[in-house]
């Protein structure tokens, strides 16, 4: 194994860094839908956007035309402190699955956020920094995100509210001590702090909260505040242009060593790590310059891609922020209980949405056990224990490869590992314990996620 | 910041990682003394040590004469997977010290163990599975060590069986999970399955365990159980010549970029880190090729090198391993109960002990509150989330620079980053609640550490 030319870990050199984000909006023939007011319906403007995020992300979220965006210098500075993230050869995957295919993976958890998240959070905290704001507000289940934008904000000494969903902070105590140790005030959600929180409350006491109510918070609140803004970790354009560093980094590891991918994968929830690591590959297949499989991997009890419905849907369960289109299981979704980390948006990025829906890409869902054995499997032999969301592509990675193993074929399969779960042992350990269970939600649960929502031009149809 | 020609990061291309390790003792004028057998005071002949250790470790233990090792190529493989290490240039601290000093730190936390420990755990591992044993047993208490040997372990389907300290099996479910993960058993320590376990529960059977017990009940499995052994993750030589890969990679870096540390600290506990990040550079020194200043960091509540003796004592609280000579405070010594973290072995090991008597070393103690607040700063400029046991270790990187900001000298500091602090976030709650305490034991408190221990010549002089 010693004699291979390809190393065990690629790391770019700083001066290899991509210096510029890739739009893959620009080589789309049919771009994503736009935001829509959800008072008037039509397209959400600038100066609409503007209240709830920094100018600079808002013509990031409309600009379908520039290919290329330059990462301003003090990103880059950023970047440097946990990037270049390694190209992994997984030679140790490969043997033990005994298979022909070649198994690359780009691991982004090299960072104490521990996932891709901060490529976005940095970004966006520093437009707000440059817009001369005092703080942002933003929402976080797991927890993943939270914590990038704490660390970020912490190094720009910019003012960083957070509103973490009322049963997460409870029961994960170590990130909301993450978040304190970069200075993030953490609050429970719903909290007293807010009108929709005090309202919530009244209406259900014992209520453990729900993203969709966090992120009703912390809008509310960066609305409310001078010198605030609001910030999200996924599903948005921008946050999909940030994530681009993931594929462009990939793509020149690649290309130095001259390896050409025949499938990549991603997990996907909102979409922010798929979109970020196929964007420059996708660009080129959407050019015509090269072809590859792109799979989506989603959760069997989330699976907006494989049993949504491609319309307009608010992105909030609480139904006061815009209206994207998008693969969507309905607002009023709500993955099951039973269901370990995250990846349980109701939605799907728009831009992947509609990559998916013109055929550039395929899906496909699969059940929570067999992504915790796939876990164990890959942390056993290639030494890092993957977050559960980076396990579903670690999944159907391994399956990919097992194809290979029967066809005898030498495919070369890239993944992307977005984090570690060091902060999810309460799940792997319902998985040790044999007590975690598999949940497929049937086509009269999926109906519930539309209950009692307006519907609207092009929603539901 | 973005001009420097230092990058951030050093990463050794793999072709550059060391082939060998580096056996400090070859370059030592006086050696350290030997193992001594509690029964005969006679020192522990090779057949006496591999009733315990694997045949080629006691080699490794008992040789002061070859000054390299070569590392064998399936140990060289495993280290691809999580190394090299990097060096990284702290700009960031710098910068938010305003200090002319330039820091560096090799950090050795970006692997699943989350520290240091993994080199040697695969070392361990590796001779036993040569050897043709089934497996290993160890003691674990923060969790650390535990989690190296059983990622080492599982990578060489090698069985492991860890006792861990009651108190943190209890209070770290996480650590033990991630344990499981890798197919370890984890045993509460004291446990029934031994007698030295149903001896202690029977006397004190409210116990929550200490490392000493746990290190009883390992080795009286592994010395009564067919086909296993018994490792330890500190303090023995053959755990510090495992680690010279940290200080071996560590001088190829600066070599590399033409950089020469003036001072080298690390924090010390059985001094595994320590010991490896200094090796190659105390190596120049011994030989009088180059001068640096080492300075060895230990809690003020557990310093055995700043105020025990240099003396023979035994390596476990129950007075059935070898002794050591060493700086201890004494086999009976326990830190106090708000001592956070590691680096609470009541000794040192007999190498660093040597080095320190005979004037190569310096060592100071710092008080827990001051180390992370320390933590906290670094965290919030450089990114990472360091372990409390490693903050010892930066807090006196900011003292050195601060210094230097005094003076004005441009000191170039190296320091060692061991790990990350994921899994210690109840300290860090703590501190951050305001309710972490210091503790400096009185001459009196001292004492306690050597009560009850007979005195052999050479113990407690």
């Amino acid at each position: 194994m010693s004699e291979n030319k390809i190393p065990y870990k690629i790391y770019l050199e700083e001066s290899e860094m991509p210096k510029e984000w890739y739009n893959v909006r620009a080589d789309m023939k049919n771009k994503p839908a736009p935001l829509l007011n959800p008072g008037t319906l039509q397209p959400m403007s600038e100066e609409e956007l503007g209240t709830v995020f920094c100018k600079e992300l808002v013509k990031q979220e409309l600009d379908n035309d520039n290919r290329f965006i330059e990462i301003p210098q003090k990103i880059l500075d950023f970047y440097k402190m946990y990037r270049p993230a390694p190209l992994v050869r997984a030679y140790c995957l490969e043997e033990k699955l005994k298979t022909p295919a070649k198994i690359y993976y780009k691991f982004e958890g090299n960072n104490t956020s521990g996932s891709h998240k901060l490529n976005s959070a940095i970004a966006q905290a520093y437009y707000a920094k440059e817009q001369g704001l005092k703080g942002v507000t933003t929402e976080t289940g797991a927890g993943q995100w939270g914590t990038a934008l704490s660390m970020a904000c912490s190094y720009l000494e910019l003012d960083c509210k957070v509103y973490m969903v009322k049963c997460s902070y409870e029961q994960k105590p170590f990130r909301r001590e993450v978040m304190r140790t970069y200075g993030a005030s953490v609050t429970p959600s719903p909290s007293e702090e807010t009108e929709v929180g005090r309202k919530i409350l009244a209406e259900h006491p014992g209520t453990t909260g729900s993203l969709g109510c966090a992120i009703s918070e912390a809008v509310e609140v960066a609305t409310h505040t001078e010198g605030y803004r609001y910030v999200l970790g996924s599903v948005l354009n921008q946050v999909l242009l940030h994530q681009s560093v993931i594929g462009m980094e990939a793509k020149i590891a690649m290309d130095k060593y001259g390896i050409k991918p025949d499938i990549i994968i991603g997990c996907a929830g909102g979409g922010s790590n798929l979109g970020g690591l196929i964007s420059p590959f996708m660009g080129e297949k959407l050019r015509g310059e090269a072809d590859y499989r792109f799979i989506a991997v989603e959760p069997a009890s989330c699976p907006s891609l494989t049993r949504g419905v491609f319309a307009y849907d608010f992105c909030d369960t609480g139904m006061v922020c815009p209206l994207a289109k998008m693969y969507t299981l309905g607002s009023g979704f709500i993955p099951s209980a039973n269901h370990a980390g995250g990846l349980r948006y109701h939605g799907m990025s728009s831009t992947l949405s509609q990559l998916y829906h013109d055929g550039y890409m395929e899906a496909r869902s699969v059940e929570q056990t067999a992504v915790f054995e796939a876990a164990e499997q890959f942390a056993r032999v290639e030494g890092i224990l993957p977050a559960p969301e980076s396990s579903h592509a670690i999944k159907a990675a391994i399956d990919e490869a097992l194809k290979c193993k029967e066809t005898g074929e030498e495919k070369t399969i890239l993944f992307g590992l977005t984090g570690t779960g060091y902060f999810d042992m309460m799940a792997y350990e319902k998985f040790h314990d044999g007590v975690m269970t598999d949940y497929i939600p049937t086509d009269d649960d999926l109906k519930v996620g539309f209950d009692g929502i307006p519907r609207f031009p092009g929603n539901m149809e």
